[in-house]
């Protein structure tokens, strides 16, 4: 079984938030494990506190299911989704801006961000992802 | 007042994990008293972290309403069902792939899938109900 | 990363449920993975509805912790344990009847039981554990 | 008023990993502001899934109070304490291995450690602050 190494986590927050920074947005982001469990995160100067949370959350959405940000959004109103998100405090939001983390073929973490438009809080969770050889995400 | 055996349950369990791995899904299945508490479950190698919980949601809406998938996918918006996933902190789910149990008239629990299609998540859950003569359950 | 298996969960919990039977007593066991989710589990004819939730809480902890019973108890005061308790709406219970499970040095789960006394509650656990060739746990 | 910037932030929780690893400890460090919001932290490879939870949680009661670890304690069991911790659903943890930060006299967050042993996890964090010129922490 493959596993997301903390240097790896790393890499993906550090690229994650020059890609923040270079988009001059206010956001945290975050890299969950396969279990939703963190990693790692940061948030940049002058970020909202909500943003913390909501990054991991949408992580752990991420994770959950191994999907695309585009999917999380369509699966939103579905039974199975609003009874997760009870089941777990609210601490998995199914919305754009998180994408899962695979190595060859395993699922084994996602990244979250959280701040930007939904659009910047993908583009940073992807620049961080292709930051490091061997990892994949979905398009 | 009748009852779910455990030796009922177990065989209502194997024979849906059989189905699972027939179909070559990565699920698991529950099976729930009329009051939608586990007699037993199973997850088969490689399913989601996810399925355990969501599978035995399923189970407990079917069991609290003695109804089929497709008419708890009906209910879900109700205020109903919605005050009910509330008051269970999300761990009632009305989707399908989850198919009550009687004996003769009498509701006596329900069998939940997670992790396939809706459709695999119901076929696991009737082939193990079929695997017991003098079960039944709705079509 | 070691891993504990469908195969080898479900060893455990039939051999738990076989002393559970010779010991007369009325119980659920169940065996969670080291995140402590469900792997399987199973309630004896006339266990008490509370057991299935209260075995699986007991193994929770257990692998969380990846420490015996006792220490358990002695933990169950600490403000760690009750905020752990709290963060998951109690369904974690450092309580005597559930023990760590070990493949070599690794971490892979944990074996909760409830609906006896402790020490039953625990002596299910070890004979399921025991019934696996390469498993090991506390003493 | 005085903050602490993420930069800042990030030389804590950078130096808080050395000392870990240097101490060859398993633990997940959190940094978060003085309102108990991340700012940012780290698990290093083979930490518990439980570690990022109870560190932040610890990081949480230290900034709530702006006291040292052994103080936490000591409230551990007042009504105020078992109080806030319930609002806050257990999220936070006043026990040992947090310590606050202060730029001047002001508290501007605090740092928490977990999965080490209360020493570690207090040493760690103080480690952390003491890379960073100009922040200061209790005894």
């Amino acid at each position: 079984m493959e596993r997301l190494t903390t240097a790896e986590a790393e890499t993906i927050r550090d690229a994650a938030k020059a890609k923040i920074l270079e988009m001059g947005a206010k956001m945290s982001v975050a890299v969950v494990d396969e279990r939703g469990d963190l990693i790692t995160m940061v948030r940049v100067d002058g970020a909202p506190w909500r943003t913390p949370r909501i990054c991991q959350a949408k992580a752990v959405a991420s994770a959950a299911f191994g999907r695309s940000s585009k999917d999380m959004l369509e699966m939103a109103q579905t039974p199975v989704m609003r009874g997760l998100m009870a089941m777990e405090n609210g601490r998995m939001i199914p919305g754009q801006g998180a994408l899962p983390v695979f190595k060859g073929d395993e699922l084994v973490g996602a990244v979250g961000g959280s701040g930007g438009t939904a659009q910047q809080d993908e583009d940073a969770a992807r620049a961080g992802i292709q930051a490091v050889a061997g990892l994949t995400t979905v398009d």
